[in-house]
Formats: structure tokens, sequence, C-alpha cells
């Protein structure tokens, strides 16, 4: 945590000031909560990143049309059907969601965010949605009940929010990793009361989830619905955050925590996973260096068996490395686990294995969250990675299927 | 099969004219062959590809410098220690062995391809290699022995022969897809008594890899050993093919043919793999995006474990084509399964889901070797990849250990 901040226990999205969120049973799923609300209070400066698949959902399509104009004041989303690959009806029905939520809400249908996850190739059972809508309630401990709307195979809801200087920042996800019976999409919304500009915003929100969310691998599939929205709607005062002051860059650092935050908790709790593996990558020519080799040794498939089995096995970190496009040099090359007391326990170094006591190895391996540290020693960028390991629970629940 | 080209029943890389082969038990792996010779009686013209890694084994970097001059007449392969990540160490090992073969054939040792496959970061046991080397007697009834020689985790070993014309083209390949106790190698080596130039031999290789080997992914890590060699010896006789003659489309035609029958060998006998995928992409606008989204489709772990459960999760096939790069439209795409009777089922066409028979669904996907087969409707490139599906075997071959 950066000086300054602080987390607030149980945050989540209505955590800042003005911010109300609700969800219901709308039995597009079976007897839980599936569709969901969030609101502010006032008009909001609002920006968006979405998936770069080339097949993007309805609701993406969407919102991405709604967020041109930098403004938002709510977000409906539902799970259980992702409304994709579902052509003009899909388009249609994304179209009568924001509707509905602004006809609820007083306010003008392009400023509603909307977004799906769940099953590709079937029509939103609009009917549903629409009582649904009718029904919802919003109040100022909505937060875990819109975040436990949106969670498709995740086990637990996703949330937090953060308190910087006199502002606020919370943020709800759900998790990556495909799903029974398709493709789960990586939803996440944050809220702010912080007022901030709506340039500035889309900037750092690039920024933030460029560290976080694009670090992280559970099974390196893009959903045709991944979104990651922030809404801020000011309410706590002050001056404009439009980069030139010090509350801009507290305010990065805010919302990089939040994601960050929300990113780990992604791949946590990935679908069969039974660890996190941290990957830093110090020493590399560039930023986009460090990311590639990192984001390559949490993606390897060989890493994340040889993880999820304990086995040091640094001979696939180092391929991975040498696989990822990054400039490195065998030679240049070190490798490390990280024990459970923080010591580093060098694997490979100067081109050659280094003796190690298999014992020490095997303590690293051993812990729920696994860390490899890797110098290419070439410069001074560093970058870091998440991803899960992969088990025989993750094919079981990606292969079974009765139709 | 192309037309005037007929396959040789348990043909290899002996099977061409000229070329001997053996192998031993030189104790590198527990009771089983383990280190591989094969001669020409006459030199060769001869080219090879290596490794994308960045991190390259010795033997690779020696087989590469061997190779600059377009010439060999032997090969020295070994499986049970990789020879890799082992600095000037094992550059000195692998120029041993390049040595012990070149005395033992009475060749130069710059005539020798080198190539080991096992374990990462463990060096040579030179002692057990130069006794195997003693011990060697080489046949021309020796190709099958010389493949087994490079299995790992392959279950069978594999290899081919075709004849086209006067000539033939035999090969052997070893398996991709990572191993107990470290990543495995892609190894394959070919033979011709075909007379072909060193140039265009060098060219037709690239060819030939780019549409098979090129084209198949188990778990899309690249070994830092991969390579593929061809030997051309001329013993059939006839005018130097180098491009220029019809006899120089048969070549290059029965060289991918051979590629395409092993690196199918190789998915087929994929790590805890029960199924071949194989992804058909026509109307692609280039032969790279077509190259790119068939690849995609079958490196999908969403597709994989799909498949693996007869889920006719065409989700999941559209969503890799988007994911892969390559230019696409959702309303101009449409995916088809093939069923037994090569029938195509429309699953999405059009922008729109299309209504099909779940039971003719998972009579596709229930076949030894499903085929998808995906028109982007924007042009006339086509191109095929095929991929093993994801089990849980897979996880557990890869992920137990002990040390």
């Amino acid at each position: 945590m950066i000086e300054g901040m602080e987390l607030i226990p149980g945050g989540s999205v209505t955590t800042p000031r003005g911010f109300l969120a609700g969800a219901v049973r709308a039995r597009i799923r079976f007897m839980r909560l599936d569709l969901g609300l969030l609101h502010s209070e006032a008009p909001c400066a609002a920006a968006g990143v979405y998936t770069q698949c080339n097949v993007k959902a309805a609701p993406v399509l969407i919102t991405q049309k709604h967020l041109t104009n930098g403004r938002a004041q709510a977000v409906i989303a539902n799970s259980g059907c992702a409304n994709a690959a579902t052509g003009q009806h899909g388009l249609d029905d994304a179209i009568e969601m924001a509707q509905l939520a602004s006809a609820k809400l007083g306010i003008d249908p392009h400023e509603v965010v909307v977004a799906s996850t769940g099953v590709i190739g079937t029509f939103m059972p609009m009917e549903r949605i629409r009582r649904g809508v009718a029904q919802m309630e919003l109040s100022a401990e909505g937060g875990l009940d819109f975040a436990q709307a949106i969670m498709t195979t995740d086990t637990r809801p996703k949330h937090v929010a953060v308190r910087f200087g006199g502002h606020m920042v919370g943020g709800v996800a759900k998790g990556a990793g495909m799903i029974h019976p398709n493709m789960a999409t990586m939803l996440s919304f944050m809220t702010t009361d912080a007022p901030v500009a709506p340039g500035f915003l889309a900037g750092a929100l690039k920024e933030a989830v460029g560290s976080s969310f694009n670090m992280i691998d559970v099974d390196s599939d893009t959903s045709t619905n991944d979104m990651v929205v922030v809404l801020a709607n000011g309410l706590a005062g002050g001056a404009i955050i439009d980069g030139r002051q010090p509350a801009a860059d507290a305010f990065s650092a805010a919302l990089t925590q939040v994601c960050t935050h929300l990113a780990k908790a992604i791949v946590a709790d990935a679908e069969g996973g039974t660890k996190l593996i941290e990957a830093r990558v110090d020493g590399a020519r560039s930023l986009e260096d460090a990311r590639r080799a990192a984001r390559e040794v949490v993606r390897s498939l060989a890493v994340k068996t040889a993880v999820y089995g304990h086995d040091p096995n640094w001979g696939r970190i180092l391929a991975a490395v040498g696989n990822s496009g990054a400039d490195m040099r065998e030679g240049n090359t070190a490798l490390y686990l990280l024990s459970p007391e923080d010591d580093e326990l060098c694997l490979f170094r100067k081109g050659a294995p280094q003796p190690y006591r298999k014992s020490q190895a095997k303590a690293c391996l051993a812990q729920r969250e696994v860390r490899i540290r890797i110098d290419l020693g070439l410069a001074e960028a560093s970058a870091t990675a998440w991803g899960s390991d992969i088990t025989e629970g993750y094919v079981r629940l990606n292969s079974r299927y009765t139709t």
C-alpha cells in the first residue's frame, strides 16, 4: 500500500460518496443474484477499456458508443447470458437494457453502461430483465450485492475500496477463466468521488489497467465481453483533477491500487486453481520487454503445471522468458524463487545452473502465493505479472457439459 | 496424398538410398534406446530450421554453425538430456559429440548434426556417450531404432517415407509437449536420395515446415531444443533439383507430405491427449491471416477442453478466431463441424447462431479426429492447423515430479 493510502474494510463501488447499487434474482440464472444496477447521484466523468477480441459482444459495442463523450451515470450488468454473437437482435436488446435503466433512474440512456457475461450465442431473456429492473432497489450498501450479481464461476465476490486524501476509489470485479458452458468474462467497475476530468480519467484508467488487469493470466483466452469502466462523480469536492496537480498522482496510484487488488483477486479465484503465481521481471531493456517476459512466465502451461506440482523446474521458466520475445541473454539472466521469509533462492545465474537444496525450493513452491523473480541483467525496467496454476480441476470444469 | 506420390509402409530415414542408422542403450535413460546415429554414404546437401526461443540449447547452436555451408553427412541425437542452459561446458560437450560421430564415420566433424532432448540444466554424461558411440552399429534397417532413440514421452515412434518419381523422402520425429521432468522438444530428421541443391533445399524445408510443424499446437510452449533437419544425398541420380524443373515441385510436395504426416503424428500422440483437432480456415484475406486464425483455434484452451468434453461450444471457436489478430467480421464468418460422413454441420453464419441437432454435433465431436472449418468470407486464402485436446492426464503428467 502506498503511503497516505488507506484500505477500507468491506469496501466496494458504493463506498465512494453518492453511489447507490442493487441486485435482483431476475431468473437469468437459477436462484441467484444475476442482474445489478449501479447509479451515481450526480453525473460522472467516465472511461472504459474493452476486449481486444475482434468478436465483441453487443453490450461492449453499446458501452463503447455511450462512453465516447466521457460521461455516464449508471451501469446495468447481468450474468448468465453474454449477449455475444447475437447480431442486430443482440444490439437491440443491449440498447433496451440501457433504456430500462435510464427510465428507472431518470437519466439519459446514453449515460448508461451495459455489461453482460455468460453463455455466448443465446439471446437475452428480455422479459426477465424488464421485471428485474422494475423490482430493483438501490442503496448505499448495495455494492456487495452488485458484485455478486456479476459472478459466474467465481467462488467469492471481488470488491475493494481505498481512501486517499479526502477521496475514495472503490471497485468490483468478476473472474476470468472459461466457464460452463461457455467462455467467461473479465468485468470490473470502479467508482470514485474524486472530481476527475474525463480526458485524464481515460489516461489514468489505461495506465492502471496496463499494470494490473493486463498483467494477469488464467488461460490465455480473451473473452468477447471483457470490460473495465470507471465512473467519477466528484461529490467529494475540490479542484478538478486533470493531471497537473499532486492529487493527480495520488488518484492514479489509488486507481492502480484498486485495479491491482481486483486483478490479483481474479487470479487467486481462478477456475480449478490452487495457487497464485507472481512473476517479477527486473533488469529489462524496456517496460514492454519486462511486461512481455513476466506475462509469458505466468502464461506458460509448463510453468503453471510445474508450480501446481511443486516442481522446481527452472528450465521451464527460462524457456518461457526465451519465448516471450523480450530481449534477453542467457549469460545475463538470473532466476530466483522467493521463500516464505522473503529470501531469494537462486536457481540459475551467469549461464549456469546454481546448486540449491531441494527442500528449500519445495518450501518456496508450497506457498499459496509462489513468487518468481527473473533478473534479465540488461537495463532497469521492471514489471510484475500474476497467473493461476493449471490443475485437473480446471480441465474438469471446462470439459464437462451435458446437453 | 498427391498424385504420383506413394506411401512406403514402415518407411523411415533409412528408406531413401544410401542412408544407414542405428541406436544403442547408452544409459542416459534407464534401459532404453537413447542415443542414435544417422549416416549417409555420400555427402549431402543439408538444411535446418530451429527453435525461435531466445534460449537455445548447445546442440542447436552447434548444428546451426555446422549447417551454414549447406552440407552435412550424419546426425547424432540423444534423449534424456537436453544439454540446454549448460553454458560453455555444454557447448564443449556438443562439439565432442560431433567429433565422436565424425571419428567413427571417417567424416569431418563439421559435417555432423547434433541434437539432444530431455532435461534442461544438466550436463551430458559424456563417458556414456563415448561408450555408446563405440558400440553403435549402423544398418539400412536402422531407421526405426533411430526413431526410438529420440523418443521421450512419445508412446510410439514416428516415421514415414514417400516415393515420388524415382526418388524417396523419409523422416522421423519425436513429440512436442512438456515432459517429466522438463520441457520436451520437437525434433525431426528427414532424408532423401534426390539430388537437391542446398539453396533450394533450405527454401523447400522452410516452406514445408511453415505449413506443417509450424501449424501444430500441443501446449503453446516452444522448447530450447527444437530442430528440423533434412539431408539430401543425391544417390538416386538425375539432374540437380534447384527449383527450375517440374521435379522441384514434386520434391517440395513430397517433403511437405512427410513433414505434415510427422506433424500430425506428433499431435495425435500428444501428452494426455485423446483427440486430434483439425482447424481449417478458408476465406481469409491472406495466408498469414488464415494461419493465425487456424493456429489460435487449436491453441485455445477453451476450444481444447470443449473438444475433450464433446461440447459443441462454438462461441469458444468464434472467440479464438476473434483473438487471433486475423482480419475477420462477425457477419461474414461461418463455423462448421465435419461429421464422420464429411458432411458439414453449420453452427454460426451471417452473424447469427444456426439451429442444429445436438446429437449431430455430438457425433462430430465424438470422432478421434475432430474437424472444424471456419469460413471468414473475406477473400481466398486458406490454411489448416492441428492441435491436441487438453485432459486431466496432461495436467497429471506435467505436474507430478518427485525429487
